[in-house]
């Protein structure tokens, strides 16, 4: 089960990456990202009724699947929707401060941001080489991702640095968070819980569309800009949204960090094939740096 | 011993390689580098007979100290030397196929070929951390030296590649096999190993003075372009050739090649106040990548 999760996730994300960059090829990104956002929570809500439907079909009804919840239990699930929110919010200040392939190099904070927290929130152990995989997995991702003008990055302000890092702590406190919400109850159906995280997320995705893009959807309608691709990535962030939940659920946060980033690394080759890119030494570099992290990860985990 | 010899490596790298900043910034590169390598080799003989005749006066003459030799024991000694020479000739003609800055990055092809050889030839092994450790060692200083026009090595055409793969593998092959003849007799006093290794290379540098600087050592004297620079570098490439010797004596290759890595990034690192050097975001992910190395293959060791 884990090794299939984290597989559709890798597939996924890697696909997801794709569509981003055909879509922009195609010109078309004038949709607001906030109603495509809204529609992900939604699809994936009644992709989880959809499933849970079926359960009770074949299982009946039971405590752990029932979609009925306690104050309890449904109290700490809107946090990690709220935290996204917060972060999507400081993303369109931190544009002030850096570029759009800077802020790209800057994500990779994240990695670490991950890892601290997964170490201190959720008490789980790294050993020392799965440390030092870790490390490597983030300087070889931004390895992979340089390109001549990335020194830039460098010149970014005080400022922007500090945000940059209070968006990688929201990011990483945030998957971190929802996993620790989804192993709390380890027989709970994921569908159940899925669909109160997808609730809360739909919720919070209204707050963004009223606050960023009320004059737009009032204007222009819901759906300006929609085209087939833009529904086409709805479905493609609704389906790895899933996957994400099911890597916490049957694996952690470490595994799926590096399922992104070999996604990263899979999108770069086939983009080669399809928009006929070009890979730098710095990429092949990156990968070659990300390649033996994932081993290390897997020699460190077995000498634990 | 094996700290003391390591350190002084280091250190004598990087200001080899500080001083040769320094004298192209003042301009001067014109003397013919045969004619200064030629002077090392001297220099380095001349400095193991003062410190054996100093051995001589405290400790007497003994059999591991005695500088006169055997056929069989001096019959290797010229086999060094003799791949130096033929790498260097090489040098010349690769410049065809790729330039200063994508030599440099070719250069630490070095790094692999040494780890390779140094197994199948030493027949020491290294764990699987340390051959991980060392693969990163090799992409870390390529990451490091990356700029914006790096990517031209990736055009180099496919002889360039050849001869650049031949050159690390006699580079790495001359400093393994200088590592055999050295260890094969341990108590042998490291002066008189010296000794005969450097008169070789004296012998093999006026062959290469006689084949590429003939015509201007004739025409402009032995000395022509020497500057006090000059004459720095030379006694500083002398004492690094002694210290690798001593590496080669008390540790191995490995640490050789770590040696001179690190050299490489204090280099940078002191070039930033010196030369008001800008560092680049693919230095600071080269030099963590390197560091990690450092770390991994320490680690590796200890679990052997």
């Amino acid at each position: 089960m884990k090794t299939i999760v984290t597989l559709a996730l890798t597939v996924l994300t890697s696909s997801q990456a794709i569509l981003i960059v055909w879509s922009k090829r195609a010109g078309r990104y004038e949709y607001s990202v906030t109603t495509a956002n809204f529609l992900v929570e939604a699809l994936k809500c009644f992709m989880s009724l959809v499933t849970l439907y079926w359960t009770w079909q074949t299982d009946g009804h039971t405590d752990d699947n029932r979609l009925s919840t306690t104050v309890d239990e449904v109290s700490v699930y809107p946090i990690p929707a709220a935290l996204y929110l917060v972060k999507n919010l400081l993303q369109y200040y931190i544009f002030a401060y850096v570029d759009a392939p800077g802020y790209q190099i800057l994500k990779n904070l994240n990695i670490i941001s991950t890892g601290v927290l997964y170490r201190i929130i959720l008490k789980r152990k790294l050993s020392e080489i799965q440390w030092a995989a870790f490390i490597l997995l983030c300087a070889g991702c931004t390895t992979a991702q340089l390109n001549p003008s990335s020194d830039h990055v460098l010149q970014t302000p005080f400022l922007g640095w500090m945000m940059a890092i209070v968006m990688a702590l929201l990011s990483g406190f945030a998957g971190v968070y929802t996993e620790a919400i989804i192993k709390k109850r380890p027989s709970r159906n994921i569908n159940v819980q899925n669909f109160w995280l997808y609730v809360f997320g739909m919720v919070f995705n209204v707050i963004a569309i009223l606050v960023q893009d009320f004059d737009a959807v009032v204007n222009k309608g819901f759906f300006h800009g929609y085209s087939a691709i833009t529904f086409l990535m709805i479905f493609n962030h609704a389906a790895s949204g899933i996957a994400v939940s099911m890597v916490m659920k049957y694996a952690d946060n470490i595994v799926k960090v590096y399922s992104t980033s070999v996604a990263m690394i899979l999108t770069a080759v086939v983009s080669v094939f399809l928009f006929n890119f070009h890979l730098s030494l710095a990429f092949f570099l990156g990968s070659t740096v990300v390649s033996v992290s994932i081993y290390l990860h897997s020699i460190g985990k077995l000498q634990r």
